[in-house]
């Protein structure tokens, strides 16, 4: 290969920083974080066959593994500063690597989020990014601060992901563009970064949803500490997902995965916080349940009875699929 | 599989954390960067087969994974505050994840630096750190700012680490304690974190040897505009590598790769104060050439012949073996 990976670096992903002290090229990158403020950082590693398939188009590709990290800053509320990006690629492939990094480097430059430094090796195709952002002390949205009587809220509609990912598995038909609609909640997901900042001081609680509603809601509810109690119906749906069978559309919605919108609560008197948080941010925002103060999780259907969520859970990238 | 990938991440590496404001466990960490100091941000990706041996001792292997990321903390002189870990397992495997998180966390300990979050999924092994450092404003050490004049300096011995890979590799016999002293250099490298703050203030410029002699110090001349002279027979090796054909001693030492000695400059004024660093910081630090004002890298052989250098270079991560 005639390319080496400095070059490789440099030609794809190596641009003038605009905030940072220092970016990619140096043994460090260096960050200025505003005094009084607080560094929120995440990071996530995506591994093809795991949470992508062989055949994605690279620059959906690049959009997505920046947008699920951006996910997690916005489910602290916080404000994107910069990401590092680490590659493990099979080869130093052109065809591969400038989409990636057109799709990676639109989704940045719409969050004013620059990349500071990387790794690049030889490997089994890894996409590890860690994101950094500012969050005034004391005001970061956290999963430990649900309290029993707040509102559930979730942003946007859930499942669509889902809904592509079974198309993928060949459990159900999607025609034209619906299968392209569910193809695109699933690889071109949208961080709610501007809600996640909105929300601070309105809500009590928030978590992005990368693992299905219920995972993830049980994360929330064991570190608060709270019980809760959702209404199926009232959880958002595209209409695409609407048209499918009962069974299905509860699986998307429960246990969907890869849904990156955001579940939060808020107490009750915030309501008309909450609801102008989702306008200004631009996006929709649903009242799905409340917390309680009993442990436990009741999901209850359209009349009313609590289904059995025996054998539900979050998506655990470790079960068998 | 019975234990989940969260139970899994509490088990081994979920610990109380001192200094950050938020740890492990929910959307993002929340790091206290103190007033006045940027954040030096450093991020390795290691992948089996490449990086490490299958065989590798997992104890080892949790060193060295955070080693590689404190040694680019200690080429910018910044003080280790931090770190993240993405981890793609094959499978939750105790019998490796337990000594993994004992020899990264005791070399963490080490350090003062604390694990604050992360991710782990299924995929071929594969090991993601992202480490975290304070530096006072225009105190890091660069790679850009060596200058004509100043003397260029190691520490520590390079080239053991070469020296197992030629052992595992089967082009060099070892016996017993040989074998495992360059087995040590290579799985459980120092990194020079003391040193590097020591330096602050002294050296001109600075780079940790991770890919080879050669192909680092060329970062250091490109980016600093300079060219250099080393004098190979000064180049500090170990006794065990003294001992090996001249040949082979050069391959080590120039082209070697996983050293993480640092290489620094310094202006010819202030070799005093390299000692002094040094010797505060407990390491050999030895002279091996200087910085020129004409582009270009000459090695002048024991002789002061200069080595045709064509066909040589840095360890580049996606040429052939």
């Amino acid at each position: 290969m005639a390319l080496g990976e400095f070059a490789l670096i440099d030609r794809f992903f190596r641009r003038p920083v605009q905030r940072a002290a220092l970016g990619v090229g140096d043994d460090c990158a260096l960050l200025r974080v505003r005094p009084g403020l607080q560094l929120a950082v995440s990071t996530d590693l995506l591994v093809e066959g795991r949470h992508f398939l062989s055949t994605v188009d690279p620059a959906r590709l690049g959009h997505k593994s920046l947008a699920v990290n951006l996910s997690d800053l916005a489910a602290s509320g916080a404000e994107p500063l910069a990401f590092t990006l680490s590659l493990a690629l099979p080869r130093a492939d052109e065809a591969f690597l400038a989409p990636f990094a057109r799709g990676l480097l639109a989704l940045a430059d719409e969050h004013g989020i620059e990349l500071v430094g990387g790794d690049t090796t030889a490997g089994p195709l890894t996409i590890g990014i860690t994101v950094f952002g500012e969050v005034p002390p004391g005001e970061a949205l956290l999963r430990s601060g649900a309290r029993p009587g707040d509102a559930l809220w979730v942003s946007g509609t859930l499942g669509d992901a889902r809904l592509a990912l079974e198309a993928f598995r060949g459990t159900v038909a999607l025609a034209g563009e619906g299968f392209e609609q569910a193809r695109r909640a699933m690889e071109t997901p949208t961080p709610r970064v501007a809600l996640g900042r909105a929300l601070r001081g309105v809500a009590s609680a928030a978590i992005d949803l990368s693992d299905g509603l219920l995972g993830d809601l049980g994360h929330v509810l064991a570190r608060s500490g709270v019980g809760a109690e959702l209404d199926e119906a009232a959880l958002p749906r595209s209409a695409l997902l609407a048209a499918q069978p009962a069974a299905l559309q509860r699986t998307c919605l429960l246990a969907g995965g890869d849904d990156y919108e955001l579940l939060f609560a808020a107490p009750e008197s915030h309501a008309q916080g909450v609801r102008a948080a989702g306008a200004a941010a631009g996006v929709a925002v649903t009242r799905i349940g409340r917390i309680t103060a009993e442990p436990g999780l009741v999901v209850r259907d359209a009349q009313g009875a609590a289904l059995n969520l025996r054998g539900w859970r979050g998506f655990d990238h470790f079960a068998a699929p």
